[in-house]
This record gives C-alpha cells, structure tokens and sequence, in this order.
C-alpha cells in the first residue's frame, strides 16, 4: 500500500467538500513538539467543526490514500502529533470541536467534544458542583481527545485511575470514514467487543476520537496534604499501605520526591520555598480527599503517628492551610520545571511492579554510577509504580557535552525495566519516538495482533502512520 | 470458511499431541446451561494442565478448522458456554488450570489460572489480608476465566469495578495457538493497543485467556450496613448522592429492593425474615467499607439524618452486628432463589443511564401492565444503572400459561431500552441468546468493526462461533 500525500489536487478536492474555511496553512506550532526533538510537516491543517466533516476529510484521505495525522493540543512527549518524514500528510485538529455538549451532575457524567482543553472539562465538572479528576502538567492546554489517544496518567491516577478508566463511551471516525456512534452514559454494558479501549491509548492509529463520555465524581469534602520524609523507597511504599488502611480509597496523590529534586530546585527556582530544614534523600506528598466527617489533618496525623511508631518516617509536614497545602504541591509541580532548566541526559516514563521499585533504584543507581558522576532524578506517582527516571549531567556541566552517552544510559534503563518486568513507557505512549523500543521489548505475539488489527481497521495505512508501530 | 466436526480422526490426532489424559467423554454438566434453554453439543472434553497445552490444543484446531468451545464454571446466562447447533466442537474446559500461581500482597497483585474457582480467588487474596472484591451469585462454581472473558459485575462494581476493571494483565492463547504472556503487574503501562480489554468481554470468541493478574484490595477496616426505605427510584438515586458525599468511594454496594421481590420471599421462603414491619414500595441496602477512624454505624445514621431532613427517607435500619448484617445481605441475596421459585416469563439484565431510571420504571410498568396483571421485579445495582428488570405472571398462575406474551414483553422492554440509550446486557454479556438483538440494537459501524476484529485475530472462525457475532 503506498500512501500519497497531500498535494494540491488533493486539497482542492477537499475544499470543494467540506468547504474552504475548514483548511488552513500549516503555522509553525502544529510541527512542533516539546521536547524539539522531532520537527513535523503537513500540506495543509483542517480544522473541522463537527464529527460529519471529521468524517468526510478521512473519507476523502482513505480514498486518495494521504496520512492523516490527528491533532489534538500538540504536548504529546513522544511525536505522536508530528510526522517528519515520509509522505506529507494532511493535519486534522480538533481545535474547534472544544464544546462541552452536556453535564449529568446526577449520573456523574459530563459529555466533551474531543478538542475540550483539560482545564475546560475540570472546570465544567466544578460547575456542577463534580470533579473530572485528570489532572497533569499540560492541562491548561492538552485536549482531553488527545489525553485519551494517548492514555494519558498524571497525578490522580492512583485514586481515579487513567484516561482510560475515566471514559465511559466515544465518538469517533475510523479509518473508513465512517462514524462510531458510541457516547454511552453507561456504567455497565457487555453489549460485544471493547472498541472504546481499543481507541484509547492507540495514538490515533486506529481512528479520530471526536467525543466522549466521561466520569464524573463527588469533589471530596476535606482535602488535606502532607510531606513526610522516609528513610528509603521501601518505607515510602510501606507508608502507602499505612495509609491506605486509614482511608482506603480515599488517597488522592501519593508522589515520591528525591533529594536530587530538591537540590534541582534550590538551584534554579530558589523562589520555591524549601519544606524540610534540611534536604532528606526521599520524601512524599501525600494528599487525602474525604468524606463528611473526617477532618484531614487528624487523620494525617494518626497515619504519621503509625508510621513513626514502625519507623518508616523521619519526618512529617501536615499543611495547616490551604496556601500550605498549595506551597505543598508547588514543590511536587516544580520538579518538572527545575528538571528542564538544569537539562536531562534522557528523561525516562517507566513503570515497575510496585514490590520491586525499592530494589530497581538501588540497581539502577549502581549500574549508572559506573559511567560517572551523574545525578538521578526519580521521581513520580510512586503508587502507581511509575517513576520518572531522569538522568543529568554533573553539577555546572551541559547535557550536550554527555550526548555520547545517551545510548548506554537508555540499554541500561530499558534493560533494567526489561529485567524487572516493566514497561518502557508508563503514561507517555509510544508515538513515533519509541517504536524501535517496543518492537524490541514488547510481546511479539501481541505485536503481531496489534499489526492484524490496525491492518484490518486500517488497510491503507492512513491513520498517522509510524505511530505505535513502524509504518 | 467452512468448519470441519472434531471427529474420531481428530481426536486422535489431539490425542497423540498432547496425550490421551487430556480428552474426555463429554459428561453431560459440559452441555447444559443454568436456564436450561439451549443444550450443547461437544466431541469430547479436553482438560489441558498447561497454557502450552492449550496453545497445541488450539493450533490443532485451527489446523483442522475444527471449533472450539472454552468452558469455565459454566454459570453463564446466556449460552456462551454451549454450542448446541451446527458443526460438533471440541469443548476445552480449563477446570485443571486452577493454580493461584502468585500473591504480591505489597503491591496488591495476585495471579490465578482460569480455571480458579471466583471464591478460591477471594480466599486467596483474604489469606494474604487483602480483598479481591469481585462477588455474584455464582461464585462458589464460577471460574476466574469465565468471569474475565464474560466481564462479570455483582454487588461490588459501584465500588470497585466490574472484572474487566479489576484486571492488570492476562496470558491467554490467541485463535492462532499462539500464546500472549501479557501478566503485567503494572499499573500503567502504554505500551501499544489493548488486547486485555479486547479479549475481556470477548466471550471466548477471539481467544482463551489462561491466566489472568488481578487488583487486590485493601480490606475495609470497618464495615456497616443498612436497609433504607425509601418513597420513590429517584429518591434512591439522591440517597446515593449523599452516601457519597459522606464516605466518597467507600460505598461497597448499594442495591435497589422492590416489594415485589419481598413479597416473592415470603411467599416463597418465609424463612427469610422479613426486615421492614410493613414493606416499603421500594428499599436500598447500602453497605459501606471504611478506613480507620470512622465508625460505620455512626457515619450511616448521619447519612440516613440527611436524608431525612430532604425527605427522601422513609424508614431506616442500620444493623447493630455481623449477624444482622448477615440478615439484611440475606434478604438481597435470596431474591433471585425466590424469582426462580415464582417462574419468569422474561428475565432482563439492563442498563439505564442513571438519572433516567425512575422514569423508565415508571414507563416500563405502565406499558407492560396494558399486556395484563403482570408482576415486575425491579431489583439490582442501582449505583450501576443496572437492573434485573423481571416479568412474572399473576399470583398463582404458571409461567408457561404465558409464553405467548414473550415476544411482546421482550419487545417492550427493550424498545424502552433502546429509546433510554441503554443496554440490552449490561453484565451477563451477549452469547450465542442476544446475538439477534445486539444485531438490531447495536451500533451497525460497532458492529462491522468487530467483524473485521474477528476476521482479523480467527479467519477460520474457530473460537466459540455462534457467539456475540453470529458465526
């Protein structure tokens, strides 16, 4: 099958369909991706307006055989949203698909057109008094169609689950063309085969996801947080289980923090206040969302008690207020920030099975050290088994001067996730950066049923192309 | 494609592959289902130990394009599990591979075999002190297997998830004989397409899974349940609301009882006691799991004050001990003896999109009352949207004096479903009963998606034909 690209035939094809003012010339910002490591290229962006001209432009690329490449709020970290190479494809964004078409405060359902940007779903939620509680760096632009493409994860994860376990049912346009109909406000339906999680998390390989039905939940009544430090990871995983006993579910955030975070920090964003007197090598945010009757900062303090009484805690900040609880948060939320400025090696989105991650950093650690004096970052949803594992260049060196070793920091992370039964990409997705990688770490069986499915959804190929599997 | 029976020659042949214990005579439980309605066919039983034995099995048959039929506990409802038409299968039945192969108590894993009985699952996860929250009716004779590959609800979905939610990773083997080893333990993993989910809910129609890890639980400190009465469905929807404004997720079950199902329990086991003096129209038990610190039958009696104050309660009673609470589940727990005893003319398993409920009740009584002095047993997973929506004759008359009415029963309730944006199975799954109707009602896009699926993964339609697609 080979694809042909976008030209000017084609376009004109197009406008004559679905009318001129749905094309636009391909500005800067749709070729771009954060990370600058890929740089993309597009005949044309069509910005349709509903799910009937989604369909018509795939309808119109299926038959003349030219790559679409969805886009959706462009913050993926893995290319998915920009093809550099080959066939010139034309770029469909669902910028103006952003309504929010309905809220079902009573169901807990709230229904968004795919180009909703998160921050605009969330604050519907809180409309009706609910909360949508997706929640990550980019929110103030990602789209929740793209946050689903790419199944994307973030810091409620460990209460509320992904994207994926969020979404209740889609609309989307498949490769044909033609229209799923699937916006269920179902809770339970085993009416056939699950095609609403075969879309999620496919990276727009499979179809356009144009809509969807989310989840909706009670907003807890008290919010409380709290900074312990833990003598290791191993502590830090036994203080979950602590504090799962004391309030089940009702953990929202459980997120580890290195000293080398707090370091990173104090060197480049010295206006974020330090919480700890003095640096310890671990510590957590743990932040609580109860019911009625629970007041936050008595629990918290019942969970640090039981916790030192074990001595899995060295110490503890229980926030006295909501700007402490903010000050709390800042500090989790810089990292990423203080982490760009200082410039990492390789930035890895691992998960590991949660018994094991104690043991993967001292191991990891170890096999790094022996190709010098780098510092590691770990840090991240520490309940969820996902780690950002990032690797940086000695104190006042540049990244750039340890581009040769880029190769054997990746075989040893990746080879240790491998070893520790891992994955490679926890939350970012595969996109176009990473298919080497699951093509040699994944499953051949199951790669090879990935590859029946997309030929038999997709025939031509159409479907951003290179993403998830190698064109 | 035409299938071939699993004769004498191929037995053999299996025979001298995987060895003569493994095939069986097919004793008459492999070919019965619990409703008696369809009665199945099979050349033999075979009873693999060994996922690599499964995978022989399966690539002999897809070899001979001879069918197959997977077999769990063989509680299903809707045929899934027998083959009574058509080309004679082979039946595996995974009832050896019952193995509980691994328990990870610090990172709430366990791993069992397909063939683990549901309640051995339970009790495994118990011995370690955690829950495995997956519970129905049938789960002292269910298997692990068949409630993935069917994605059993019960009383715990509004809480915990149904099966499909409740599983990290499976090993299964593909139409092909190929084996998938997808044990994954990890929470997040984006790592390309979701085959779990696909194959989850396949009713054994794109494969047979083997082996499954499951989400383990912490388990409830504290545990409380009540029987409210209440005026009205929509009442009980806002009794809900303010459950979870109380305790946020931790309400386990919450499931709607109407007097039609007490009155069929006292007249058909009086030995259950009765738990209202006088029975309410309608009744909820809410059962509640809480962390440390919170006292469940305090916390219920503030719930049942709020609603008091709005109205939306009639009568309460909060059990004061194990044993009560025991009573209270009794009465849910022995409705659906007391149905079977009464004798359905149509049983239904439903799903309404939660805030219209009460008016389909209302709708669906007053349409189906034109029918004749019908009695409707309204009961289930309200938190879930879903009920067991049964239709019975007058007192004292036998259902078979109104099998003439089937049909019309049948097209009332799921007009009425369809029109409610429902499902016509909201846990049982579709088997080889509801294909025709999953045809009419279904998404017709959804439905060639799936038949390019099937076609895909098994193009000899070897797996368990008949069911969900029509073979």
């Amino acid at each position: 099958m080979s694809l042909k690209p976008a030209d000017s035939a084609f376009l004109d094809r197009v406008a004559s369909h679905v009318g001129a003012g749905v094309l636009s010339e391909p500005e800067p910002r749709y070729l771009e991706e954060p990370r600058g490591r890929f740089a993309g290229q597009a005949a044309a962006v069509a910005k349709p307006r509903t799910v009937e001209e989604v369909a018509a432009l795939v309808r119109l690329c299926n038959e003349a055989s030219v790559p679409v490449v969805p886009y959706g709020g462009g913050t993926g970290l893995v290319g998915g949203q920009v093809k550099g190479e080959g066939v010139v494809p034309l770029v469909i964004s669902l910028e103006r698909m952003r309504a929010i078409r309905d809220v079902f405060p009573e169901e807990n359902v709230i229904i968004a057109e795919a180009g909703a940007v998160l921050e605009a779903v969330q604050a519907a939620a809180q409309e009706a008094d609910r909360l949508f509680p997706l929640s990550l760096a980019a929110q103030g632009s990602c789209q929740i169609g793209g946050n689903l493409a790419t199944n994307a994860g973030g810091v409620n994860v460990l209460r509320y689950g992904n994207a994926r376990d969020l979404c209740l049912g889609l609309e989307a346009v498949l490769p044909s063309g033609e229209i799923w109909h699937g916006l269920s406000r179902l809770r339970k339906d085993n009416t056939g085969y699950d095609l609403k999680n075969l879309l999620i998390g496919a990276e727009g390989s499979l179809g356009i996801i144009t809509a969807a039905s989310l989840k909706l939940f009670a907003r807890p009544v008290g919010e409380g947080t709290a900074l312990m430090a833990v003598p290791s990871v191993a502590a830090a995983l036994d203080l979950l289980a602590i504090t799962r006993d004391h309030v089940g579910e009702a953990v929202s955030a459980f997120e580890l923090i290195h000293r080398e975070g707090l370091d990173f920090l104090a060197e480049t964003m010295p206006e974020v206040r330090q919480p700890f007197a003095e640096k310890p090598d671990w510590c957590v945010l743990i932040d609580l969302g109860l019911g009625a009757g629970q007041e936050p900062q008595s629990v918290l303090e019942a969970i640090f008690a039981t916790a030192l009484e074990r001595d899995l805690v060295l110490d503890g900040l229980i926030a006295q207020s909501e700007t402490q609880r903010g000050e709390f948060w800042s500090v989790r939320e810089s990292i990423p920030l203080a982490n760009r400025k200082i410039g990492a090696i390789l930035s890895n989105d691992i998960s590991i099975p949660i018994s094991r991650i104690a043991e993967f950093v001292v191991e990891g650690h170890t096999a790094l050290a022996k190709l010098g004096p780098l510092r590691i970052n770990a840090f991240g949803h520490l309940g969820d088994g996902n780690l950002h594992y990032n690797v940086y260049p000695p104190k006042g060196e540049n990244r750039n001067n340890y581009n040769h070793l880029i190769d054997d920091v990746k075989g040893i992370v990746n080879g240790l996730v491998h070893k520790y039964n891992g994955s490679i990409s926890a939350e970012h997705g595969i996109g176009r950066m990473k298919t080497g990688e699951l093509e040699r770490y994944g499953d051949p069986v199951k790669l090879a049923t990935m590859r029946a499915i997309k030929s038999a959804l997709d025939p031509k190929g159409i479907m951003n192309p290179g993403v998830v599997l190698k064109a």
